[in-house]
């Protein structure tokens, strides 16, 4: 569909690509353990294929920052970035309407 | 899950859910065959199934607007025009992001 509106949501859409996202729009750069930690009901596997999702959408981007054992962490391109507005107009209409 | 973004979401996630507000955002009342004029894929059936949700979710009413025969037309409630940044939030980025 060529509908900027559903090509937004292809990114956002799923679950918890949105609770990562929105992780990441609090938190500068996250490792693969942050994100554990902070989502504790997200397997290792559905976490890593989100995130191979959003590298290969350019909305996340990874780089090593320890060589020995490599160890990636993950930042918010400024695709990504710019998502912010997105979850904070969502967010603003899920907290006033709660039920 | 109880997480406000989630559960607005929930109300605009569906493609042509969200066609359906996009339109009523841009149009102040519609008609059953209004929709189906500018939507050409939507059927008679997943159109009557879209308004029924969004009618139980509270963003849209219906009202009388012809006795006999008996027609309705359908507007956003307020709780269906608030929806109105969180479209335009995702329109700004689609629109920024074609690819």
């Amino acid at each position: 569909m060529n509908c900027p509106i559903a090509r937004c949501l292809d990114v956002i859409g799923e679950r918890w690509t949105l609770l990562i996202l929105r992780d990441m729009l609090l938190n500068p750069a996250r490792r693969f353990q942050d994100f554990e930690r902070e989502m504790p009901g997200l397997t290792p596997s559905v976490l890593s294929a989100r995130l191979k999702e959003l590298e290969a959408a350019g909305v996340v981007a990874s780089e090593l920052y320890l060589e020995h054992p490599p160890r990636l962490r993950y930042l918010l391109t400024e695709k990504g970035r710019e998502l912010g507005p997105v979850l904070r107009a969502l967010k603003v209409w899920g907290e006033k309407y709660p039920e």
